[in-house]
């Protein structure tokens, strides 16, 4: 999907909400477990109620890898589900050597038919570089995550004046357009959205961290939104586990439903 | 495995020598690819070849999720059939939010049942902090990797005065003792060595980079061996492609050999 497209469809959905299929086998509702296979069961219903709601959906590869390759297989079927409009994020922050980020690329872009996947940098350009190039694909590369530990090392003082977030945006820019590059940063750091939008100001950011991390939409969309939106607002278990019950899909799709809401008055017509 | 029991295991085989099963379906002799499985079969035949060689065998995850779930399958057959003798390590570098990490700790550790897994600390305490507390289970973060980028931000300056993967380590030393963590040192960073052994002395290095890379053994076993070997030397593709013919499995043992034989001098009797 273009940048493009993109933007066009956030005005057509009137949403720029990404739904993150962080499909927890001990949390989805008890009668799901009877099917052959509750994965792709829970995902299908949850991507049939909320998909007029949002834009993107982004499954977290942990909670399939975990189930080995039965889960990598229901990964595969919920691609396949997804409609073509969405973008979908293989939410897997891979980085190797060049070499062998080639593969992950492969993996996620050609093997998956994902349209974006997350990168972490801490190896540098040539791990970054392996997933660039592949149209209507895109690099969604770590910067200042929403976790705690985003303080470690993410917030540390570069020799050049800035942290160290920033600098990797920095670099990361020079490799790589706003046409297939976005950055991963957390709503849990609202004092930054500003500054980063003086650096960054056309890319596309991809905010976790709404939810259940306790992030505030408001604020964010106030200062992060650009021209072209160029938000993606991710929630995930706030969504997925909003009831536990048979009515599991309608309170994800009430969840996904009230968010929309609010980001409709941040889209230009 | 405990760190007593690599040492011991290390002393047994005359070798600290990791065989990277970077496993890659063109570059695997053409009789091979009418198998049912060519991965597993490739797999299968370096490990009898290799294993009274080497002391551990790393998998790296790109090359088994190109394939998809059948490259999974072919992952979990082989770590199956390594002998319980060896320290499998699954080279994955992940790293993610708290809640995440801890489904790829039981991806790595429970589902595949491998020893060790490879860890990207970009993200910080919070997504290592998962991988630990698995008895005789170890975690290998990502210090200063083998490739180019490794100086795009590894190397930079941080406030303490220290380079950001000297930071990492000293971090991750506050985090988890010599006998569930090990670093990622590679073995193109010759000079670090020494330095690195002052302020870590007893955890082990897992060193990428002798081999096709160009890594130098003598001079990496000089500066990082200590009074327990503390080491462990990866060679991917220099031991699985050494021959593209029928003869691969000999052409692979004769070079895994010809490494073993230079670690031997290095290991206290």
């Amino acid at each position: 999907m273009s940048k493009a497209a993109l933007y066009d469809f956030i005005r057509q959905q009137r949403s720029f909400l990404c739904v993150g299929l962080d499909t927890d086998m001990s949390k989805i509702p008890d009668f799901l477990l009877e099917h052959e296979d509750p994965i792709f069961e829970f995902n299908k219903r949850i991507i049939d109620a909320t998909h007029d709601l949002c834009v993107a959906y982004k499954p977290n590869l942990a909670f399939y890898e975990v189930l080995g390759s039965s889960g990598w297989e229901s990964l595969q079927k919920t691609i396949a589900y997804i409609p073509d409009t969405h973008l979908v994020i293989a939410d897997a922050k891979r980085g190797d050597i060049g070499n062998t980020s080639q593969y992950y690329a492969k993996a996620f872009f050609e093997a998956l038919g994902a349209d974006a996947v997350t990168v972490a940098p801490y190896m540098g350009r040539d791990s970054v570089q392996p997933f660039l190039g592949f149209p209507n694909k895109w690099v969604v590369v770590l910067a200042l995550t929403s976790n705690a530990g985003s303080e470690d090392f993410q917030l540390s003082q570069q020799p050049e004046g800035v942290p160290l977030y920033e600098k990797v945006m920095r670099h990361c820019m020079e490799w790589a357009s706003p046409d297939e590059l976005m950055f991963v940063v957390g709503a849990t750091h609202p004092e930054q959205f500003e500054h980063i939008r003086s650096f960054c100001p056309d890319h596309f950011l991809l905010i976790p961290g709404v939810g259940a991390q306790g992030g505030d939409l408001e604020a964010i969309s106030k200062a992060a939104l650009n021209d072209h939106c160029g938000v993606l607002v991710n929630a995930s278990r706030s969504i997925l586990y909003a009831s536990k019950g048979a009515d599991f899909a309608d309170a994800a799709r009430a969840e996904a439903k009230s968010m929309q809401a609010a980001m409709d008055k941040w889209i230009l017509s």
